[in-house]
């Protein structure tokens, strides 16, 4: 089961973290800025700046995620620059959260999934162009948009993280409301998750088939938490988004229970008056293990 | 308003359909087939085969939906594909719409934005690498995962259609339960649509921010159609999926409101006995005639 090495790794690393690589031309330094004419400079420089980031972290951090939009909005050069940071990253030992929050009818669902966990078949030969451990996916078409990835998750180890509860100011707006049999939408959506998640558990009693709940909304957290004690949660919202260690301690039980993201507060640290001196990354390396001690002090006290 | 433009196109062409051009390796002829050896040559393929096919239904039918999975699946060499058959397209003066499903948080989301509506600075110089003029959209983030999309819609007269029911067969699963003030969720979510096109309300009284609507489910579009005035259907699940023109009509008043996809019928149409001995191209164009009529004749009764 992915889960279970996905939590290996948190406890090899002692750390619960996920580091974002939302790479865009905007954090990049003058320097390498100034190297970028076209998309394609630009795929090769966002690329070079996530190869340094992970060849220090690699050791201290268990997984990336690397968010698709801020590589398509570089067309298809950077969408080269997605594949080639999800190789490396694997490459180097650490797990991979394609964050591509997919979804659509069955037959299409079956296509991204072919693209990031079992492998597109060309000319006789399978190749899995963007290959990761774990992908977002949305739920809200229901069982059949769902089902293509959990089959794969099953024959090919791997593994989903579905929204739930977002980290955004206004996922209440749908999410938070109330349906006829008292729940909210995000608690039949936690409920569905833990449906389709039954037959991927692992040795830790986590699924596979987690769920994205954000780090900045802590009462629903704690709620979903309570109804479904066997869904792993990839927790966004730390950090830039105002999510506190102390308000995601609930997801956890034991010290295990989920991973939590960060991106722009580690890219951009070398930004940060904190971190003064350090080129980029050494400024992400040191603030990987800043967050990681924030994030324990929270979680095991 | 690009909706008027969508508009004023279906009543040109009489014709209220979208030929999704959801174009996979399987789909193609064997001699196509035959060159094929790589993923470059799988994009490069597709992109023949899809050129061949708007040049012959570009003066016929007014726009094509182009399926992003279908070209993910490739690798950034399928996204290459994806790019220059929604160029094509356009350059033959047909409107796209990018099926692309995006959700996400705000800062996120204007990533996405940026790739298919308003552009990307690199360098200086704006560029837009998916460039279409409408995209899919899913709405389970709320407003500010929504609002980058429609302000970009605003500013580059773009527009979207946001998923509100979708056409597989267990959309039901969460779309339609009951909330505690008894709308459905699906209705919660096209109250959220509408109110997202407020400002994009053109001179049909038709909003540029439209909904997902299925033909696959008559009862739940003719309550949204009902519900939403002001928001114009695309409408997928016609053909293969088994929706009828009969059962879509009620999308539709005085002949306008919705425009309906059909994919697999008419890309693979040569397969189809009824077209015997036309090639694809030209198999393509009799099926997109003959859905014309089809649609036409319930429409329009």
């Amino acid at each position: 089961m992915i889960i279970d090495k996905l939590i290996d790794a948190i406890k090899r690393t002692d750390n619960p973290s996920v580091i974002g690589l939302d790479t865009c031309l905007e954090y990049l330094p003058e320097d390498m800025l100034a190297n970028v004419q076209n998309a394609k400079n630009a795929g090769e420089q966002i690329f070079e700046f996530n190869k340094n980031i992970v060849d220090k972290i690699c050791d201290i951090v268990p997984a990336v995620k690397v968010q698709v939009a801020y590589y398509e909005m570089y067309g298809h050069e950077g969408m080269k620059a997605f594949a080639d940071t999800i190789a490396y990253a694997r490459s180097k030992g650490m797990l991979v959260i394609a964050d591509v929050k997919r979804n659509d009818i069955g037959s299409t669902a079956g296509c991204y999934s072919k693209a990031y966990l079992s492998g597109t078949k060309v000319a006789g030969k399978v190749f899995t162009p963007f290959e990761s451990e774990f992908i977002t996916v949305n739920g809200y078409l229901g069982s059949d948009g769902i089902l293509p990835f959990t089959k794969d998750c099953e024959e090919f180890e791997k593994g989903l993280f579905i929204l739930v509860k977002t980290s955004n100011p206004t996922s209440g707006e749908l999410q938070d409301k109330i349906m006829e049999n008292g729940n909210t939408i995000y608690e039949e959506m936690s409920d569905l998750v833990s449906k389709w998640g039954e037959s991927t558990i692992g040795k830790y009693g986590y699924s596979s088939v987690g769920a994205v709940v954000g780090a900045t909304h802590r009462d629903q957290a704690a709620i979903i938490r309570k109804r479904a004690p066997h869904t792993f949660f990839l927790i966004p919202g730390y950090g830039a988004q105002g999510g506190k260690a102390d308000d995601l301690a609930v997801c956890f039980t034991d010290g295990i229970g989920g991973i939590v993201n960060s991106s722009r507060g580690i890219l951009c640290a070398y930004r940060n008056e904190k971190y003064a001196g350090l080129n980029y990354a050494d400024a992400a390396y040191q603030a990987s293990l800043d967050m990681r001690d924030d994030l324990n002090s929270a979680i095991k006290k």
